[in-house]
């Protein structure tokens, strides 16, 4: 395999794992929770934390584990990966969030194939998208590469409680939570006022990063991850 | 924009983001902890300890991260920032830690100007003031750059929990929380004497490092966060 | 004692205490958890966590602290430790998981010598071994020496959560928690097809690893975890 | 102040406020709980990690950050600290231990001079303290000096609950303990005997260090954290 192809199938592996540890730690967390929605978050939280972290680590020297369509459409229009690579990206992406809920589907035998019924709308969810997007965007731009992934998976774990949202700050996390009738699904008709917010929020991250000055890339282009742009 | 206009988006934007996340995790774990506190204290907790970590990660080598009048009155009156940015620096962090409350509000959907009639008083929540924010100013003069971050998380993360007043340690902060009525808020009647307590707790904070000797700067000088003063 | 000698005694050692940890706060978390099985498999989570990460940085040195058969065979294969020595740790694997198991009946003052009646069984449970040790010999193949233990910890935190068997992924781990019927307990019926499919997973996890290029060996010949093989 | 006035006021100010974070974490955790111990368990443990971090990173460079007789009698014993030192550090640790129980009492406005009436005993409790303590002494002589206050917190955090005592591991905790009657404290008729097995599991973690060969000091010689013995 090449490395574009080692590249895609990072992105498509890593994205089905994330969803996988976010559907299936839901699944988990809702079943033994006894209705304390408060614990089942806390556990959903600390097994997306604990995840994502490893998923980056592992996956960020290969592809730059993005595992979100936002992050590298940020990255492409930087100037940070070839332009080239953002449509294989994006696809395995959300190819890679649904197979990942089904994945999730068959470890805890239940139906493969689900569709959400559980709405999230509304002025305040929005802008928690936005907000919970422009932070993630924020945090991938300045982090220091040998950081990234820590950082990345506390940010995450704070705005999964601090955004009225839980924050899916993710287009591909968005899309493949809708193929779930579980804990961390969202209803079809619910996603794209979600992806909206997301990419209205990944260019407010970018433009304050460009404000804060010093650009410090720390992933972007597949492969490069541990070297700066000039 | 200047450096130090940099420096001050910076501080207003951390500060701001910084009540955005004690704040909407408060309401978040209110909301879902079916009225066990300690479930509630404990999300709010660990939402406080990963957004502080990646704010001060973030913003550090722009401003110093302090998003906190008291450690900006430390470092200004040890030579470790010009004196002639500490009222600015101050000025920001206020508005900024307002406008976070507000941001909770606006994503959490609830009425965005609020007064809170939570009132936090008495001598141990004074003394828990006091201790918390000498803790907090000795961790920050002593702690190497490359952990502040993780080290001043850490210790709020504990000073939620040993402190009786589960440490609010920053006027700043105190300030924004009056403005919300929500797990998180604090009475306007009560933030004086806290403020008063913070401080004094800085100056005991700051004794005890220089008892200690060895005195080392981890994050002082806006933008010059990884270079030790002679 | 000669350099085998020391590994053995630390694979022995690093396992016992790794099954004491495990099934000893799951002891501890059942018994305090007032019927919350999600405050209970949280408390054992962070247990685990906390213990894998200092059991791996305190034996890794000594011998590449596998404490797992299935990361064993994997080294062996790769040509990473010496192929004379699988059979030995695989015996003191063993023969420490139960020794631990015990040390934590004594700790917890219940019979030392019990057998678990919890059936773990079914397509999902197997499917959901078989991921988490496939992603266990991922993140150790693919961690740098310096992050292994955290990412290993890391890892198994959230796969606890996100896989429906809470992820045993190791074959030693599995004949141990036969020997408690407690809280992380598996019945003896159980265990031939869970230890069928993390070898199963074991070998997924390795064939992902080759095919996502750049080898990197973290943690594998005893005595040597700090060096990469060429 | 001379060298090892600051080595003694460190370790007094260090134990103490170890014992305020233990003692004050758990008063806040049973207060918010509504009775249910497994999740005030968890607060204090994460309070304790969080707490015990810090104070690692903060008191290290100057006194060695011991803050347990148990640790500096091993110290001593190998020649890594002064011997002349050890009677002064077990003075201020006591001393200080007593002193922060106290604080604690004042930060939660309740009887300052207080006696535990929680007895805990049993050969069970025993056992656990022995294998919390040479638990405890293996990773303070085995770990990094860059690594041993996240390794010791992360220790300390797992036998909070792997042992059945919840893991005092230190005699100065103890004794400190002693003097309250809430959450964290221990009957004065219990303590003698957990120290005997304190100190006979701290001489069983050297012996298991000495077995597992590769002598490395990570923080024993006051002053001298970041320096290993030859």
């Amino acid at each position: 395999m090449n490395h574009i192809g080692r590249s895609l199938l990072a992105e498509a592996l890593g994205t089905a794992l994330l969803l996988a540890v976010v559907i299936g730690s839901g699944i988990m967390a809702e079943r033994l929770a006894g209705g304390n929605m408060a614990i089942a978050l806390l556990a959903n939280t600390l097994a997306t934390v604990g995840g994502l972290y490893i998923l980056i680590e592992v996956f960020g020297p290969v592809s730059g584990a993005h595992f979100n369509p936002a992050v590298s459409l940020v990255m492409a229009a930087r100037g940070a990966m070839p332009r080239s690579l953002l449509a294989p990206y994006v696809v395995v992406q959300f190819a890679g969030a649904v197979l990942g809920a089904w994945l999730a589907h068959a470890m805890f035998d239940i139906t493969i194939l689900q569709l959400s019924t559980k709405a999230r709308s509304g002025a305040g969810q929005w802008v928690a998208e936005a907000v919970a997007t422009a932070g993630l965007v924020l945090v991938i731009l300045r982090a220091p590469a040998s950081r990234v992934a820590a950082m990345v998976a506390c940010y995450i774990g704070a705005a999964y409680w601090f955004t009225a949202s839980t924050s899916f700050a993710n287009p591909a996390a968005a899309f493949g939570r809708m193929f779930t009738d579980t804990f961390a699904g969202i209803a079809p008709a619910s996603v794209a006022a979600f992806v909206v917010a997301q990419l209205a929020g990944a260019g407010i991250g970018a433009a304050i990063h460009k404000a804060l000055g010093l650009p410090r890339i720390a992933a972007g282009r597949p492969g490069a991850a541990n070297r700066s742009l000039p």
